[in-house]
């Protein structure tokens, strides 16, 4: 029971904190969208700081098992298995009304004033990023990109890039800037 | 006078904005480190949002005269041009401690919650972009970049990206990211 009422508020957080962003969050609101009594949140969270990194993990356990399956996808080679995992998130951006990406929204509001969150968004890119690296690694293997290509470099640049486009079709609630992002990257890395 | 006051507001709000984004800034101590009496912000600006606002203009003020300063440097060819503006803004971004881009700042922070800032920033992405476009066309036109390149494109990608780099600059302190992402683009927009 303890257990649903924290899932819950960690999805209903999830999607409060992509809009509102942290500071901008009342954590009474958010009790009062879960229909959990007030009072209740500092049972279940040590703090609100507490509770965003929480979220962000959960978060990332969602990350992650989108990079799974698009990057498991062996019938696919590997550039377009990296692909399809921005494709699949553009299409996740499209289901929240392009808001955007969580990790970015946190990592500009917070970074300047939480160790802790800075740390932590840093580390997700990280770990995002060396999973694509991998990735890009096979595709150089098979000639699809050229030898001398440095795998980590390129997939830092793709995620950074991404964030980058993800912002601007916050701003804009249009994925355009997602797309031409992806095809700029594609094509000049494997030219 | 008032406009004295009003100028050392903005000038502060914009260092304290990057630091703490918008929702974390505390009116009460901005006015502390201006030394101004409390109670007086509202007698300078309408509302906190009127502030962010201003600042956002203060700000782009200092981005068009670095534009200028760069973008009209004839002694140097375009695609230099646009290069030696980001690499200026590097070293702003330096100064400052890496905390990367206020823009960038405040439309994650804020553009899922305020129209008016939402607006504000996309608009300001455009004109730098307009003015990048420009210096572009002059690229193609010289055969610095293909003819076939849409300028507008290229130039939007380029602050996107650039938006990308400077989150991960902030979150690393670090301005390795800037530099990888200017490398890039300027190397595959030339292909």
């Amino acid at each position: 029971m303890a257990n649903d009422t924290q899932q819950q508020l960690l999805e209903l957080g999830m999607g409060m904190l992509l809009r509102h962003g942290y500071h901008n969050l009342g954590i009474a609101t958010l009790l009062e969208k879960a229909q959990i009594p007030k009072g209740s949140f500092y049972h279940h969270f040590a703090s609100k700081e507490a509770f965003g990194i929480e979220v962000i993990e959960f978060y990332m356990t969602q990350v992650h098992a989108g990079l799974d399956q698009s990057l498991g996808n062996r019938k696919l080679p590997p550039l377009k298995r990296v692909r399809s995992f921005f494709e699949a998130t553009e299409e996740k951006y499209r289901e929240e009304g392009y808001l955007g990406c969580l990790l970015g929204g946190l990592g500009q509001e917070l970074s300047g004033v939480s160790e802790a969150f800075r740390r932590k968004v840093e580390q997700c890119f990280r770990e995002i990023s060396r999973r694509i690296a991998e990735c890009l690694r096979e595709a150089i293997e098979r000639g699809d990109l050229p030898k001398k290509t440095d795998a980590d470099r390129m997939a830092e640049l793709l995620v950074n890039c991404w964030e980058g486009a993800a912002l601007r079709t916050r701003l804009r609630r249009d994925p355009a800037p997602l797309r031409e992002m992806l095809d700029f990257y594609f094509h000049s890395a494997a030219a």
